[in-house]
């Protein structure tokens, strides 16, 4: 193993996201970094995931009128600098001391907004004190309704100022040992099965410990802050979630980590975000790697993206650090291609990247 | 040679079936894991049959009811646990001592069944006694009707309770040469051909002792247990089948092993599931290799499976235990996506993964 | 360079043509290997020629009554035992002392025809002698209708029975420096240029020395053998042939050898086999390999085939021998895929690959 | 470093400008090819150019009569001998000490013309002197109308005869450090940001210089000779140009340097071509690498085209006599491929190369 110099500012070779891949795959033990990278099965949704990005063509409009534009979001209340969400990645712990307060603090500072996964390293008061600003909270079903809405009590307690309940990842698949330093320490321990012996460990165990469309019912029915499903796909599940009241919904793959096989969310986007146009926020993760890729799930009709895996190679590299400075390329990025597209705003995208008007 | 350290029990690194490749390979002389992996001329048909699979998407459908799902099937009177049937893979006393009637007894062990080949290394009366309950036979022509009968009687006296009569592989192509210990010892010699100076030996040799349609019809009438046509690809010959009162047929190209640049089975299975369905039974053959891939073919309408290969892959490294833990992975891996795609019996699976309904 | 042990029959390892070049190429110099194999530019039109065939899938259909089929052929008043014919490969003394001479009679001895060559390294007279019946003569143009008459009347002199009429290589492109000994030894010196100051190679010498279709109208009442055009892509290009009173065509792109970026031939078959049904032959040249490519472009509406490459794989490794071997392996892939597939002559292949009748 | 042998010549292997390449990157500095071949983020849209070339077919239509067919182009006033027209490549003195002037030297010499660009490293004055006969000059926008308009004074003065407006590169990214002796000696320095605090650099920097359609139509009313618009994908800004009383367009996505994703701009030539036809005149730029790609651009509607990378790559291996053999190569391998095809004229490319009439 090298010894690796330490790094205090972004390397000059960085002039985009995945360049900080090389940085934290060095960092990283090769474990914690298969577990980052990885996806369910063969990879062929990661695959997929990127795949559908490459098939987005970008149609540059020279000589529109530009100047002056931004990206500013205006979304719950908040308005944001720009449009970019950092992901719930579990277990930040394992990538730099600085963790999900680092995360929440790089997000802040750039004007954005951060996911606390329910798998966070760092209490969920120790990351909002750090952030010094509301952030949104990702809840995980705990099992059953009271264990549930402990924690959704608690969260909101501690200033959280919305909910996005993911709801695509019942099943807690073989993964990574954890170090001992590093554990959910927000949760309460996982109930036990009680399975009878011919029983199925995924319908008997799993399953009935998981939420279904009642469950979403019922917590609508306990929160007045803003409730958005993750790890939508399907358009009807997106309906299903508006007319129980949901503010909006994650489309997601859960960046390809759960089934293999599972379609690209940028395939299932245009679709959902038609059908729900104006009605409720459509969020899209899975995939996003710089801001090409920004631009591209605005145009296809989300209203802001989660970026995931990217700004988990700056956190490994530089800390909070990184992490500001992997958002702020993102941001440069799309503000490069609205630019080069003829978008001042964030609601031309949308309209503007047509190859062709007839 | 590496010498091999003896193993008792499946591996760690085993968490899908095809990861037994890697032990089977080890454990098997180059020309037998040659002779099992192969497919016809170039492989053509062999990567078809894979990317077939690749291109059919699974749509999650989370927060669906399914606590308390099972994966259970009725065919021919029978209660499975599951859809997946060991394909008759001949010679098993090449991969593993056990051979056949270790394949047998994990089969049934499993709660499913195995369809033993006509060109198997122990007697179907060996085979039967260790399973010790019916099992399917997999039947070749034997050059003439008379040959045929002598055969099918003899496996229906020793409790086989179906016939799956193997039509699409009538010539004996170029394979490999047997060790001395392993024989078909179920079969008579072969008929000589006699040929004319000048004759073919495709059109005047193999095809004067190959079946036809006229001896479907023939053996329809010569037993009352079911008749199952494998080796269907035309959706005309399914047709065929069902109208001389076969039970059912099996979509299969053999594996990719006897013609190569056929299509993928599992391309033509819609097509001949949506003509026969709730009238004969459809078997899927050619390609499976996890639980994700027996999911989408039930999507696509068939009733069951034959799982080929990847069980060989078991049998070579443990024997029967390797076969009955390939079974197990994947039957956990089918229950996980229907759990994930919102099915809890069988029968959901067709009307499930649609990608959208509108 | 290793001494390569002689061989005095086909190695074992042979099964299909393919498995010639590796012999062929271990016994040609490089430069000879290269010239034989390439392609024009960068290979586009070569890979094309094979991803064309790979795109054709071939639908067994099992029990149908094959037995006493064969692969009879009535063409031009001649029966041939199979479709099989062998392509004009110019300088066959490159590839082995037995050149020509050596191929004719392998084809004849199979049962089947040779396309001689106007760039054959021995004598048209020599040839048909060695061969001992009618051969077929590909025609080049040799720069004006007087020499391309005098060509013409020897070969037919000499016992050919049909002229095969080149036209879709009008220039001669860079190629392989012949060794001394090696000769187009039926054909006069070319024609000087005579090129004025800024004249164009191309518009003004090479084309000036080109045939046009008036010329083929001249042909065409000169002889009274068939006469067939070889080279045609486009399908008003082969009406226009059927117009003049052409007995036949050949569907190629010069094996991908003249201009990159050429459709493959298989691609242009079926229309042109359409619109001259009947009327006229249609031969199919360019990308041939094996038995299963002679069924797709029968399938597609080829009445007989061409041969190029791989026989002369068998050539340079074997001789005459290694020919004939080539031209067998090939006919009885064809007469496998024929008996798989249920045709038994092969007027049924044409309809019997249907991949549904609805 | 090897240590090159001087060539004054054309090295025989040199068939086609891609063979040049390998002299080319030998004698270059690493970070100087790489600046000449590199495309814009992962290099998508270069991919994209290249693949989509390789997607249109060229038609062989032998026996048509070409003889004394040329090349010959009448444009903007002046004959051309051929449609061959250098791209305005910055900074050509980091490949040769030929730079411009030699590149001039050899478009004139061999019949063509070449378009100067605003980063000439050489002056607009000694070009145009060492070609001796009317250029054409590469605009970039110098931040207003002011400097702008002394720019193209300047350069009508010097001689040149049409103006090619630059629109799709208004960001100056990130790009290799020129050596002391290279500049844009034509330019007077860049005019600084004076950003607010919290500006973009993008939307408040880079795009308040940026031009914009009604620059566009201030620069036609200022000067008399041809004014093209350069780096146009879209129809409807083709439509815009056209009706700004704009002479023609290129279209282009700048050689794939500036977004990367953008489509091939192949790939949008038709639609425009077709909408436009005849009212103005249509250039084509990136990706042409030989007279086979001329050819594809001419037939899908391209009245001439700009060839870039290419002729830097005989530039730095050979000068002035280095760009005019790659003219030379690229002009005989349109030659042929018309000859072949049938087409006798440049006007005759577009209407001949259908696959099929029918």
């Amino acid at each position: 193993m090298t010894i690796l110099a330490k790094l205090d500012a972004p390397p000059d070779a960085v002039q985009t996201a995945v360049d900080y891949q090389t940085y934290a795959q060095q960092r990283l033990e090769p474990a914690i970094w298969d577990y980052l990278q990885s996806g369910a099965g063969s990879g062929a949704t990661l695959l997929k995931n990127s795949a559908a990005f490459n098939q987005v063509p970008l149609m540059p409009r020279p000589l529109a009128n530009v100047a002056g534009g931004d990206t500013q979001l205006h979304l719950f209340g908040q308005t944001f600098a720009h449009p970019i969400v950092l992901a719930p990645i579990a277990y930040q712990g394992l990538f730099h001391t600085d963790a999900e307060r680092g995360s929440a603090m790089a997000a802040v500072a750039q004007g954005g907004q951060m996911l606390v996964s329910s798998l966070a390293s760092q209490t969920v008061e120790a990351i909002i004190n750090a952030a010094e600003k509301p952030l949104w909270f990702q809840l995980y079903w705990q099992g059953n309704r009271e264990r549930t809405l402990t924690l959704v009590k608690r969260v909101i307690n501690a200033g959280y100022s919305a909910i996005f309940f993911t709801v695509d990842a019942p099943v807690k698949q073989a993964s990574m040992v954890l170090p001992p330093h590093i554990a959910a320490v927000n949760l309460a321990p996982a109930l036990p099965f009680n399975l009878a012996a011919n029983a199925s460990v995924v319908f008997d165990g799993w399953m009935r410990q998981a939420p279904t469309w009642d469950d979403v019912q019922w917590l609508r029915q306990q929160i007045s802050i803003p409730l958005i499903i993750k790890g939508i796909l399907h358009a009807d599940d997106a309906l299903h979630a508006m007319r129980l009241g949901c503010d909006g919904i994650v489309v997601s793959n859960h960046g390809g980590r759960v089934l293999d096989g599972v379609p690209a969310s940028l395939t299932m986007l245009p679709e959902i975000a038609q059908l729900t146009a104006g009605k409720i926020k459509v969020f899209f993760d899975s995939g996003i790697t710089n801001g090409q890729d920004v631009y591209k799930a605005l145009h296809l009709g989300a209203d802001a993206v989660l970026l995931g895996r990217p700004y988990v190679w700056g956190l490994a590299t530089l800390g909070a650090i990184g992490v500001a400075h992997v958002i702020k390329l993102t941001r440069d990025e799309l503000e490069m291609t609205m630019a080069l597209c003829g978008a001042a705003q964030l609601a031309h995208i949308r309209v503007n990247n047509r190859l062709s008007d007839r």
